[in-house]
């Protein structure tokens, strides 16, 4: 099998200074173990996090271990009563062509017909964040105004049409006239700026008269500072991630405008998909729901081979996808 | 009567360039109106972002208008029939000898043999801004690690009684070895930072090894960037005021480290004791029993006439006072 172990802690960008590309034996399955071939890997800014030293909601990927990642694939031998050769899952094989899985909290079993890559894009882990971050942490009402940044991203793109679907006026953040289009004039959002061209703080008062009242945040950094300047009474800052700053070596500079939390009253927070986890059967079914009904678009990049995993990564923050990147480790069946 | 009217905005603390003594006739009373005199004005930060431009959950001070302040007076004339001449109220009457009030939610009538000076120094705004702020946003729970800043300030140093109460462990941040002998010696609180002679993050690691679930922050600046290092997993930092960065001319500095609010899943957030009105029964009769039994203790600095009004409030900047600093403008009947 083949596998991206990480040989030393990244400054900025993954390059293949910081990780290798190995071939090992595969593993030995203990009782209680099964053996993952890996179809998919998701592509998610969190995973640049977990390279980094320091405590997080899960421990550090350590030097010489396998990049942590999710991905899906078929069982393919099995030393754990939960799991046939055969099955489909859902789990965090790691940047490898195979992964050990377990009956834990990291591992589901799919339903065999699962469509796999809508799995990936909307109905897995990016689908559940924009999900449970909009309506459980950011809680709008119609007739508010709902920001969300990197819109053009998987997360942020599902978000402002989940808020559309709640009733709200939706405004993107995103860093191309392109994502920019294909949110307005595809998605439904009520606009969009592009912060690479334009000022963020100036056409966020031209588009929210009534400011913000829910800010889903993906990027950190200015942006998340200019949206604080423009927040509502009230207002709520649902804390998704900051691909702004996870890059920084540095010690990030922090919001100045979270002051505006005081004389607001405003509420700014961060959660964890997994904490969901036992409400996941909720969320895709209403997900699926609306995808039956037309109202839930999405995009993918597909991105081909293992070997392919730090680009593929790194496009999350250098902002060349639009939707979600996927890297298909090997054809589906 | 005289009255201390704005001038210009003041940069950094406030001067006299800033405000003016003007005396001027008394306000002739329109219908709905009555006229209070002045015995006690309550100095706190929250007048200082008053006075700047920009729009906080009260209008900014206009220039030429008195300071806005909330003080505790009696009825000496009235054309409101919520008001007796001799009713003792509490209410915004502002930097002067005398005010006008009116039957709304800035004023309350008050018992007439109520302790004046207990309602400045606890059971008024600065108990409320304690008991809601900490209770019902910090929601602190028994075993929990609690860290307020501005220990030894009239808000902080009730913050940590009501949350040793709650059964809380609980470390005070202060600015001098006087106010944590105090807060530790007198109050009960099981630690106590010295800010400007002691490392917070380094203090913070040593007294909480457990990290910290809740933080009322008073202060802002590099303190809640060294306390937010230091959350723990779900912690929850109160936002009260932002001493620290109150008086800056420019763009404060944010706080970098609010990126654990993502990995950490915690939550900041603002608040404004006025929301609270309809349950200050319940705070002021819950900190008097506090009181009766011997759990609350308070100090005041009882700063003498009108014109020092100025200085005393500097003295919450500069960190001159221990516990609440109240002007006294005339003796008490």
């Amino acid at each position: 099998m083949q596998a991206i172990v990480l040989r030393r802690r990244p400054e900025g960008l993954l390059s293949w200074d910081d990780v290798e590309l190995v071939t090992q034996p595969l593993p030995t399955l203990a009782e209680g173990e099964a053996l993952m071939q890996v179809i998919y890997l998701s592509m998610d800014a969190t995973v640049r996090t977990w390279l980094n030293r320091g405590e997080g909601y899960l421990p550090a990927v350590e030097i010489g271990e396998v990049v942590r990642c999710s991905g899906i694939g078929h069982i393919v031998a099995t030393n754990c009563d939960a799991y046939a050769v055969g099955d489909l899952v859902y789990s965090l094989p790691g940047w490898a062509t195979y992964g050990v899985v377990r009956d834990d909290l990291f591992t589901t079993k799919l339903d065999p017909d699962t469509p796999l890559r809508p799995m990936m894009s909307v109905f897995g882990g990016t689908g559940a964040a924009a999900y449970f971050g909009l309506l459980d942490v950011g809680k709008p009402q119609p007739g508010e105004t709902v920001v969300v940044s990197a819109a053009g991203g998987a997360t942020g793109s599902l978000v402002g049409q989940i808020a559309k679907i709640a009733g709200c006026r939706v405004v993107g953040i995103a860093g191309s006239d392109d994502k920019c289009a294909w949110v307005t004039e595809e998605l439904g959002f009520d606009g969009c700026i592009n912060h690479r061209t334009e000022d963020v703080a100036e056409r966020l008062r031209a588009l929210c008269p009534d400011r913000v009242d829910v800010y889903f945040d993906n990027v950190g950094g200015p942006i998340l500072d200019d949206v604080l300047g423009a927040l509502n009474q009230r207002g709520r800052v649902v804390l998704c991630g900051a691909i702004a700053v996870y890059n920084d070596t540095g010690r990030p500079a922090g919001p100045g405008n979270y002051l505006n939390l005081i004389s607001r009253r405003g509420r700014m927070e961060g959660f964890i998909t997994l904490d969901y986890w036992d409400r996941f059967d909720e969320c895709f079914t209403q997900l699926k729901t609306w995808a039956a009904e037309g109202k839930l678009r999405w995009r993918e990049e597909l991105v081909d081979g293992l070997d392919r995993c730090p680009d593929a990564l790194n496009m999350l923050f250098t902002g060349a996808n639009t939707g979600k990147v996927v890297v298909q480790v090997v054809p589906e069946p």
